[in-house]
């Protein structure tokens, strides 16, 4: 199909043809974990019931292909392809647009560094921009600004985003998202270091209009920021999005900007599905407002993507040729967020009221307590065995695995009530959609490869 | 994206323009169950794995966009949408560009008629045909020739093959695939009318090169055809559709085919991975078939999709970031060949290492043997409770039951053993994708309805 348009393009091209303009600015949107089935269900989620059609999405406006995804694997070259990516090694492919081995960060198989979308625009005196919903380190945006052999390494990612330069510049003009733990450390204060060159600093959400000036960090989670499904602001990407085009637009040479839907893949792994489509519908709000700058400015190329599938999520299970989008609807907070009160001692059946308007059945109930006990008496055994019982860290790995375990069960029950299938709390392998608005938009139609992407959009850096 | 594809065809539009010219013929093939994960299962089965890219597969290069399916569920209005569509109502949004409830086969929701795209072309005097693998007139087919408020009923729809008709003409001149059962009945033999009324009729695939002039009917089952997994020949539904171009390109007017991949589906009802990508093998070879072809005489549009997902199918489960394609390719026989062989008394590892080359532990063979007893348990209790101890049907019924509970459990280890994941043995509601070649192909680009695509094609019979 490809061949098609190339070919299409070439037998239509003129002076007038619109499509052949280089985008001044490239803003790359990546929906963490955002299989194909992520965007169905996000339309049923909206459906207005009223109506006999279910109304159209920003996904369906701007889709114009698919990509696949695949990874070389656990090997540092491809002969153990697993067929499966992880975020580290798919965030490459689209910011290097190179294969790699899984876990890695912006480096090819052999370990060496790979040039970056981000620190190509750089090269180029565009500004640049991140805005995610994880802590800004995180394998997706950390595949941007950093690398390193091991996505879990944050420290050592944190150190390369203030470390890493491009012919002395930072990587990023402009950085939101969660972090302060990996920023601010005892050993070593990186927004300190960043304010002391230049960057303003801002720590709280609450702050986000505040900001008027680049180079700017806003760091306004400890880790990666909590679900939109639990928090006041539910369309804080969004926000973000549109304070970062207030911001980098002002670049005479134009900009370069990475936005993550981060908690998509968060909620896909928690096999949490109206934790999931609250995300989506944060990222829909962001992509409408990206898509309608697109068209306004004429010269700006969105390029909207995931980087793999979380879960393998399904609409409708075990036979039954129906879900229940409207169901979804009545749960109102995360199972993370009900299992934590549950933990914390919660009367079972008021935590239930509070987050889920759907009936729960006596045994139900009967379980969610057990799993509390189970949990309990895990954690407090797990404790006694600890070399060291003060070391907090360990202790509140233990205590989030007791509160997982009571996740596990809750959403275990939402699933069953709301008909929705997974196979995995991980990844599994799929292709996702491409979507894309603005001069450029042509490049990314039919199926392509996940380095294609990020191979085009080095060719549309000008 | 539908409207920038509007908006660049009209800026571009010229006599030169070679996207914009009437296609004389039309061949729409559905892949019966291949949600969007099938087309990366099978490209991951094709893997070359001596290389570290996966190969582009038919799939890839015809890529233009993704459809809705939804249905209008159980009731004959929209007030109960369960967001998972059946074949027969989503043929039916194919073949008519109509919405309407499961079950019915091209009827609308107040049970009305709808023209579908081969009685339409019939009526512009268009040569017409269908090829597909399930018998020919289930759902699929069904709604293309015949009209039903249920699929289910088979005799009445095969009726319907024969005594529809436009302008006195028969619906479809060219008829490959299974249903010998219902076309020859003791209350009525449709094939001899058929014949009587100048039809052709083979009842043998080993004839089908001997096909050589239309009007022709060729029944070469008793209901579906065998998997391709089980058969010696493994790409029919490419023969029959290279058979259907030579007969059908000597229509002067041109023609309509339609081409069912049936079988995909039924793989995917069974959960049986390895019989699937057979499937899918036969289908991409047939759509090799028809690119090339449409490429070559540049009169002929192709379009591609799917009706909806089946089963829930992920690549991974259970936390694994892999997928194994290279043990789904040592699987050599369906699930349900297997178990019935083991039904039939075989040797349980016998059968195993005749169908499957991966090794198998022992408790599995004993877990094989386990189900088998209960199985033949299972259909000797229930025949004991028939009234009529001699009913051929229902007996069949209970043994097709049993076998089944013997071909779940091998699929489970199957399943296992290649970390593939389902959750359903019936339809999951996900968008699937569209491909096409040829001219007209521009208009399917982006994403549409299914009912989109069956309106588009009725635009485009001329």
């Amino acid at each position: 199909m490809k061949k098609l348009i190339a070919a299409l393009a070439l037998a239509f091209g003129s002076a007038q043809c619109v499509a052949e303009q280089a985008p001044k600015n490239i803003i790359l949107v990546i929906g963490d974990g955002m299989g194909p089935v992520y965007t169905t269900a996000y339309r049923n989620f909206k459906d207005d019931r009223n109506t006999p059609q279910i109304e159209n999405t920003i996904f369906d406006e701007m889709l114009v292909g698919m990509a696949s995804t695949y990874s070389y694997g656990t090997q540092k070259d491809h002969t153990d392809n697993t067929y499966v990516t992880d975020s580290a090694a798919a965030a490459t492919a689209l910011s290097t647009g190179v294969k790699t081995y899984n876990q890695a960060v912006a480096l090819n198989v052999e370990d060496k560094p790979l040039q970056t979308l981000m620190e190509y625009a750089k090269s180029k005196d565009k500004t640049t921009g991140l805005v995610v919903l994880s802590q800004i380190n995180h394998a997706t945006p950390a595949s941007f600004v950093a690398h390193n052999t091991y996505r879990y390494n944050y420290n050592q990612i944190a150190d390369n985003f203030f470390d890493n330069r491009v012919a002395g510049k930072f990587v990023a003009d402009l950085m939101l998202g969660g972090g302060q733990k990996y920023f601010i450390r005892e050993d070593r204060n990186i927004v300190e270091q960043f304010k002391q060159a230049g960057y303003h600093y801002y720590d709280n959400y609450s702050q986000l209009n505040s900001i008027d000036k680049l180079p700017a960090l806003g760091l306004f989670a400890k880790k990666g920021m909590s679900y939109a499904i639990d928090s006041n602001e539910k369309y804080r990407l969004r926000a973000m999005v549109e304070k970062a085009l207030t911001l980098l637009e002002q670049s005479k040479k134009g900009y370069f900007l990475l936005v993550e839907a981060s908690l998509i893949d968060w909620c896909g792994h928690a096999n949490d599905i109206a934790c999931a489509m609250n995300e989506m519908d944060d990222l829909a709000q962001a992509l409408e407002l990206l898509n309608q700058y697109a068209k306004k400015r004429q010269d700006t190329l969105v390029v909207a993507t995931a980087d793999h599938n979380t879960g393998g999520l399904s609409l409708g299970r075990d036979g039954e040729y129906r879900w229940y989008p409207e169901k979804v609807k009545q749960i109102t907070n995360s199972a993370e967020y009900m299992a934590q009160q549950v933990m914390d001692g919660a009367h079972v059946l008021k935590v239930w009221m509070n987050s889920v308007s759907l009936p729960i059945k006596p045994d139900q109930l009967t379980g969610i307590a057990e799993v509390r006990q189970q949990a309990r008496a895990y954690v407090k055994e797990q404790k006694a065995k600890l070399d060291d019982p003060l070391n907090a860290k360990a202790i509140a790995s233990l205590e989030s695995e007791g509160v997982e375990m009571i996740a596990n069960y809750i959403t275990g029950l939402l699933s069953e009530v709301t008909l929705t299938g997974w196979t995995s709390t991980g990844h599994s392998g799929s292709d996702v959609q491409v979507f894309a608005q603005g001069p450029g938009a042509q490049h990314f139609f039919g199926h392509q490869d996940n380095t294609d992407i990020g191979k085009q959009l080095f060719k549309l850096i000008k």
